[in-house]
């Protein structure tokens, strides 16, 4: 496969450094192209924007220079870390000029002919775009991924989708680093938990149900299962944990549901695609794990780490799950989207 | 009232200390008996332990004289802040030989005949007492309190129960303090979430339905509820926080839920009991309260916080409780049971 | 004494909000009225700002609506807590107007004619408000309290005076709570260390200068020592501790040195101010105290907390010291201001 | 090279795995042996011990049955992750059977005919070992790598021996990896920093003395700079901060330090060691940094970072580092050792 040229919106906020740093090295994608606000464009990105991850700022990135987000130069395929509050014109001008735009903001993802995406969840709803274009008169498209608690969420539920998912009941301690930077203030969460998190639970409660959904012609039938959020703020740098108690209309043996959830595998998977995790849900059979600090980064960020499965006095059974919600929660699913995009053509 | 004389069974440890520093200025208690192992028998309690909560060794506590673990010359009423490895005996050795004793250790809580209080939940329960004599012969008795995050839970419940709790999922993030000294290892807890604490979650689905079951002669009835908990350490020092979904038989309106929780009193709070607090249970309107650090602390530690109710997709409500885990989980839990106790003359 | 009202310029930050936090129940001083921006002028004080201390805003000031920062309906006495950025000319308006300014602000810290006070070390500076007046042809004045940071070096380095202080090295780990609100972001801070905070090194070492120098006419002398610090912020929330090596003309013992601290008092005890701690440096001998969360809160944050003096290679001994940032070095510092200013007859 | 079976002492500690972590994947090193307790002999790592570290256990090292810490089936060269309290005997009874000995314990670090090294500061030391086997009549040896503050202190200080250190006064924020596990305990860290470690100050200071020192015939004379340190435990996870003011007596410029620091470079450097950094030093210019969370781990957590270089009003200049206390200060510190070793042909 060809290189293929990426640019990023939104390339100077947090979300953008995560984009610029997971992409180094990326065996098909190039980074060439950042867009930013006016007041960033002209500038190199090392001096539009101070480096706030670990390490120092990737020096192939450094000497980029910033370009106002408009579509003309940009790249077919460009990524989008903008913030909600300015994603959803940029996004739609990207799209209407011809881009490929693969965006981690909420703004477009509960729009019906907008693929709300988890590579290995649910791959057939990719084909909505093509219903996207027609129906928007497009030559460009918008595809999202989910909030970083849904992903970690939807992917410990993917295999237990075959026992007919009927209710869903999580709980959240979400990483600091979800909230980007200054983001959450340390007076707030320093010794402490913030028990509330801005529409959090609603997005959960709905894109869980559209992710699990089925498409039907145009649309996503959305999963027929309740769900219910709880989030939290946890003093944690990166990665979230859910706890989730579940009722399954088949009841499964909790044998079965931990096969089922050792032996997932999906699209991805089946396609190698560049930055899939060989095993995108790992269970970990320790009494006390997963957790963040220990588990959310190995794999590259990519998997989502399962464990304590045991049955549910309420509802069937119970478990709790970790994923990297900056990687596979945000820069890394929509970098999974694109790849999985390439894969069936569409930036040919 | 004259001044009764007390107790701690296991003084020099971390729960002990709770005990030694909630007891200081107490209207009714005074404390000048500090049971231990016969490792610091005899000494001072200032040569016998470090001091680990804020602060300074109270000075008055400091001049106490350890004593072994032996009725004979303790006061009558005994605290008991034991390790649950070497409580079962001691407690049995010390109500045998005529002692109220009044526990913190889960040792003998899910026994039929052992009151397990929250003074107003559950005042009737003490009642068990009678039977638990008789059945064992004894002159003494055995008072227990719950679980730290139990407490939290079933305050919060109490104002509820009028309106049939039938089923409970809970899910808490517990502070380190509830593990004692040395307790969590910082290589566990620092940035991290531990979602495990070892049979903290059969405790609390107990524990709940028997504080929250009726006592029916000689025997609790439990409350016919499903109790589901998922239980997680997280970097907090003080205070447990609860998030909470629950079913109700009669479908009361979130109006008229928050207007009980607002309303709620019961007998700790008609008789005045010196360390109840005038509210058991403080509904916070804020969107992201309660949190542990700004709020387990206010009112002496004794009162639960309430926050966020609203609707749950899966159960009928949701909301969210915060409790002080080693005041009013634990020492101050202790002390209000024997206040409860004084007040209905088993101290006379 | 007649109580005095009181006004915060700044009452709706967070430092105003310490201030009117620590005024509760003051025995001398009422507070009355809050000064902020336009933007939360004729507001309630409770519906212009969120409280971010713990617990809830006292009920008394949340009543209190807010006025321009103007002096012409506040009180004759005016506490500061207005950020740099826009005190300089508002607390200049204010001492014109006839208002005793007792600032926080750094702004005018260093000018020659403002007395920066710390009532314990140099209680004797408060007299160039004289000269102040007269430079100036004020009616009111402006007084001063010093960086958090210097406060606690400060008050440690008080007792060693008499030995003739040559050189003192400094290193401070600071509390977040020191930057405000939002301050400093969770990302920035969690399991991590800044070793940077603007212009405090600079502040802490020429203001120590300052506080310790002498009193010679119209303008301060500063201490001819030499004085470095490193400062660096940590995960604490509040209480700033500084390790401190010192140079000594006299060449003392360790014992003279520790009984010095132990004896020290000052104006403000002879003089039983309300706000005075009985005894203003409290030296610890445990090996591993003082601590930050331990011990800052304690004689409620007015005192500083000194331990581990031993020799010192380098110098001529080194020690730990820690003072709550926010009381002793903030609100609680300039109310002390105050008192001696009213026990002196400044405010008749 | 042919690879060299290598095995560690104390192969189940928290510094055991920090070794198994470190060894996986060595070019020169295979990890064949690990020695443990009587309890933890004849049981595979993986029965032997839990895995303490991110991710999980090795799978090569799961499967090592674990041997008592007796000479006989070790490989020759050996590495002791001992706790101190029982290195000394084991560690001497394998250096007289014949086998290398590189030990991160204190214990033997101080004598005077055993090398204390830090392979870019002083590589000429390692020759003492010639005097160790004369000495003591043995066929083995015992090397040493310094305490994990050390090496970070004396690895910043070592482009700056050519100006002549002669005073330099430290202050330490050090994580708590650097205490093991359990260690120090989530209660007393939390929000919180712990003035004191046990003798680190003593070892800090005695150890930069001989690590800067000479070597004279078959004894090191130690640096005649005067050392003062000030240990804090501080609530980070991994990566030591060193604050230093040093004093030298060639008076260089600000500018010519920093240039000594970025262009250091030593033998491990020349040599190509594998686990050497290309540059040991690395010098950040950003106003905030090094930092631990961010820097540490870089460079495979085997350089030093360095920042903040400016006057110091007391002595001459000032600085901060930061160094992986596990990696740089312990496990990799060894390595890097036999390495060393391996170069001169100590392995052949």
């Amino acid at each position: 496969m060809n290189t293929i040229e990426v640019g990023v919106l939104g390339g100077t906020g947090m979300v953008g450094q995560h984009f610029i740093r997971f992409l180094q090295g990326h065996p098909w994608f190039k980074l060439t192209w950042l867009g930013a606000s006016d007041r960033s464009a002209g500038k190199k990105l090392k001096d539009a924007t101070q480096w706030r991850l670990d390490g120092e700022m990737p020096k192939s990135a450094a000497e980029i220079v910033v370009s106002e987000c408009k579509p003309q130069n940009a790249p077919k395929l460009v990524f989008s870390a903008m913030d909600a509050s300015v994603a959803t014109e940029i996004e739609l001008a990207f799209a209407k000029a011809g881009h490929l735009v693969v965006s981690n903001s909420r703004n477009h993802r509960m729009e019906a002919d907008v693929p709300l995406m988890v590579p290995e969840v649910n791959p057939g709803h990719l084909a909505l775009v093509r219903a996207q274009q027609r129906l928007r008169g497009w030559s460009g498209m918008i595809v999202t991924n989910p909030n970083c608690s849904t992903v970690t969420l939807t992917l410990a539920l993917a295999p237990l989708k075959q026992f007919g998912i009927q209710k869903v009941m999580a709980a959240t301690m979400q990483a600091v680093s979800g909230a980007g930077y200054p983001g959450v203030a340390s007076m707030d969460i320093l010794a402490n938990v913030v028990p509330y998190i801005g529409s959090e639970e609603e997005k959960m409660e709905s894109e869980t149900q559209k992710i699990l959904g089925s498409l039907d012609g145009a649309r996503i039938e959305p999963l027929p299962a309740t769900v219910s959020a709880h989030c939290n703020r946890v003093a944690v740098v990166d990665g979230h944990m859910v706890t989730a108690s579940v009722a399954l209309s088949s009841k499964p043996t909790l044998a079965e549901v931990q096969a089922a959830m050792e032996s997932f595998q999906s699209v991805p998977q089946q396609r190698n695609l560049p930055s899939a995790p060989p095993k995108p849900v790992i269970y970990m059979r320790e009494a006390d794990r997963p957790q963040p600090r220990r588990d959310a980064n190995r794999e590259n960020g990519m998997a989502v780490f399962v464990g304590r499965l045991r049955k549910c006095p309420v509802l069937d059974l119970k478990f709790v799950a970790c994923g990297h919600n900056t990687i596979r929660g945000a820069a890394g699913a929509a970098v999974l989207n694109a790849e999985l995009m390439a894969s069936e053509g569409y930036l040919d």
